[in-house]
């Protein structure tokens, strides 16, 4: 269960006619609070800004936002030293129509919920994915963010309810390998790393981008770039990244099974030694 | 104003907890109610339950929608007599993830505002159009339905904000004309008439469904099919068409300007005919 606040006030509700209800047009982030204090914080906020001005909503100020997870926090009868928060930010209340009138105060949700504990297994032998027949639209306009306009991941989700399958990976239109329903997805073939490009479609990951610096810093390459699914395939070894659960080795997805080798366990080393420390203990 | 209406009861507010608040998880009809009454309201109700199956979303029954449309007409403050009806349909509240649980009920919401009366001469002189460089991307999972998922009606709305302008059209990411934010759109050449194949984006709207039916009726002949944009320069004439406003002439996009001639002003007569009486007495 969510406990949710409105402008840091407690408050499960918003109003019908607010955007995000309308039109989904708004922004969320997903933020994983371990030992209190927001992980990857500066990560989320700048994702969250840079997507508001790219769709033209005002968003408050960085200590407004940690004040509103902060308020929600200490309020929320979740045990709030290890919880999840979620933002949600939305153009406001509005008339009817798709016009933004220039007036409208953004609405700023703030949920916590239990953070899922995720069992030994999933981080010591791997996953299990599934390949969705949902594609990803290409739309340059919106890809990177997350926004509330999400139909295609619950499409994509809406595909399987074999709870041995943790995750869904989803081809963009033109079939290449863009992310996971609730994830990023890294490749690993001998000793080069790859992650999809997400210039067309898909949501750049606040776990993805730390990976990605980590790396950057420890001299590993990774490339950034367009991935083909032939490529996922032929790949040694495939993890996927996420806000809350690190990153985890994918052992198999359909008739496709990967061995997870040294290189992952690599750059799981250097997460936890980054203070993301999900694995097992 | 919007004066809303959940399942039936006055109140304007949504659960945080709601996917149409999270996800933008389902569909909504924006219903043009003349003397009392829901127009093409079958076509509403099919477009809502097609594509509530498209999403694999539960649907209350036909009367049990007039009946929530009826009951918000008769609480509300606004006219009913001729007034706007808006039903948002959601997949109901959950818990965190894009994951539907089965035991969820659907969201019924029912807005109620004020009919907008356009300027008798829309209908005679013709409005004018932009063309929006916000484009849609081809998602044929979700192209035809009106989803709450409306960020590229948004953007391509928020292009513009001098009120001379009184339409955009969108054309998709490969560059064919498809409809406009809020309308379709129809070109006449010659004899011929075309509107836009709603396969890979855009809304079917309903006024389009009906004016192709009437056209249908009258042995009229009008291509439903791919449009690129130098068809829609080179038509002669171009209409556009709504459920509240029923159709407009075009007058203008940019530099290209139309006459509006006898077909449309037979399209017109046919639409007057039908019930459909939006342009001048």
């Amino acid at each position: 269960m969510t406990e949710w606040f409105l402008d840091g006030r407690p408050g499960a509700t918003v109003s019908a006619d607010d955007r995000a209800v309308q039109y989904g047009d708004g922004l969320f982030e997903t933020i994983a609070i371990r030992d209190g204090a927001p992980r990857l914080w500066d990560y989320h906020v700048e994702r969250l800004q840079t997507g508001a001005a790219r769709l033209g909503l005002q968003v408050p100020a960085k200590p407004a936002l940690r004040a509103a997870v902060h308020t929600a926090l200490d309020t929320a009868q979740a045990g709030h030293n290890r919880c999840v928060a979620k933002i949600i930010l939305s153009a406001g209340r509005g008339p009817r129509g798709y016009r933004r009138t220039g007036d409208a105060s953004p609405t700023l949700l703030t949920g916590v919920a239990e953070a899922r504990r995720l069992p030994e297994s999933s981080y010591r032998d791997g996953v299990t994915l599934r390949l969705c027949n949902t594609r990803l639209a290409l739309q340059p306009q919106l890809a990177g963010m997350k926004t509330l306009n999400r139909l295609e991941q619950v499409l994509a989700r809406s595909e399987w309810s074999d709870d041995s399958v943790f995750e869904g990976l989803t081809l963009d239109t033109d079939g290449r390998v863009i992310c996971g329903t609730m994830s990023n997805v890294f490749l690993i073939t001998g000793q080069a790393l790859a992650t999809p490009a997400i210039t067309r479609c898909g949501v750049s990951g606040v776990m993805r981008r730390h990976v990605l610096e980590l790396l950057d810093r420890a001299k590993i390459e990774c490339q950034v770039r367009d991935v083909e699914v032939g490529e996922l395939w032929a790949a040694d070894d495939v993890f996927i990244s996420n806000s809350q659960f690190g990153i985890l080795p994918a052992r198999r997805c359909g008739n496709h099974a990967w061995q997870t080798g040294e290189t992952f366990r690599r750059v799981e080393a250097l997460l936890r030694e980054s203070g993301v420390a999900e694995g097992p203990a």
